[in-house]
């Protein structure tokens, strides 16, 4: 159906323009901003928990959780720390930044130092639309498999930063880590990569000190 | 955007026709057709290859696969023994009826007993889109976590058949069985389910049973 790009392009232009203001005000409000991206399992929630709770004792952070249904992430968000928001999106398979922007307005953004967007769990829609964050997070897992770079391209071009997480699994499911790397090297060579597992803590450090030295002091 | 819903309403009913017709093209030569859904990393692939390896010396089996990118996956279903076509969606999140269509004209229906589709990797989007097959196959999996049936209800709510992949790693990763038979029995108290692992081959003779006693003789 060729009649439907040019209405396609606009509501993505509409989009860019929208996040290029979000990003604005949360410039202007001083907070680092992180988009976290994966496919559902990959251990989004695990690693905010984690990151929230090593960091709220420095840091004020904001949580800004986007799901199908239920508040289940926002609420382990909370827990650990966090000021979170819900935004369910009904059946919607992305986030997009006139959601991040509503969910601004119910943030005190002068009060906070770093947010968090947790995108909905899908390796393919989330990488077309823009919110308005400083970086991208994309998390994959080892259960996953070796061929994810390969197969969801998009999502693995648009990443700033790459987490490997489930290490702690390695031993138990085939896994080429050189395979895998060559699917991001081929698409995404300069991607800042952290290999860690949220369960048993090891490489939380790197990651929690990359986060630390974006955040304007 | 209420303007757009209805135009949305005519595509989808324009889907679900042609999902029809190509359910009629499936039902006239005899062939029984599973549509297999999954995040991405849940196992569609490890369990098309098993099941092809254990059916395919007693029927001809064909392989529908949907990918963003690469045939890596009909690549697998083809030297386990099936007849494969791949559908690379570029950046489409879903396969649709017309895909489907497209597909089943490049095969030799006459000459198959059993088709597999492979949608794509998103536990979102692809239950949106009928596209004429007899059952709907979601694929979980133990290291994705329990909490699956609670964030993605339309997909688990529109499944016949639930499988539950990577049993051999139920030691090594937080999973409450029960906070997941709970979600599921909410949505889908009637679904089939398999629990197994597509590694170790524990529980597979129950899904196989199931598939050869659908097989049309």
């Amino acid at each position: 159906m060729p009649q439907n790009i040019p209405v396609v392009e606009k509501i993505l232009s509409a989009n860019d323009k929208l996040a290029q203001e979000n990003l604005a005000r949360i410039d202007a409000a001083g907070i680092f901003a992180i988009n976290i991206m994966a496919s559902p399992g990959a251990g989004k929630t695990s690693l905010i928990e984690r990151t929230v709770r090593a960091l709220s004792p420095k840091y004020r952070i904001g949580m800004i959780n986007g799901d199908i249904a239920t508040s289940l992430d926002a609420d382990r968000a909370a827990a650990a720390g966090a000021v979170a928001v819900q935004i369910n999106t009904g059946g919607n398979c992305h986030l997009d930044a006139v959601q991040l922007q509503s969910a601004l307005d119910q943030l005190d953004l002068s009060s906070l130092d770093l947010l968090i967007v947790e995108n909905i769990g899908n390796l393919i829609c989330p990488a077309e639309f823009k919110l308005g964050t400083h970086k991208n997070v994309i998390v994959a897992s080892i259960p996953e498999g070796d061929d994810k770079p390969h197969k969801y391209p998009s999502m693995y071009r648009g990443a700033d930063v790459l987490i490997l997480n489930k290490i702690d699994l390695l031993p138990y499911v085939p896994f080429r880590m050189e395979f895998f790397s060559q699917g991001v090297a081929a698409l995404n060579p300069g991607v800042t990569q952290f290999n860690l597992s949220c369960t048993t803590g090891e490489g939380l450090d790197a990651w929690l000190g990359w986060i630390d030295g974006q955040i304007k002091k």
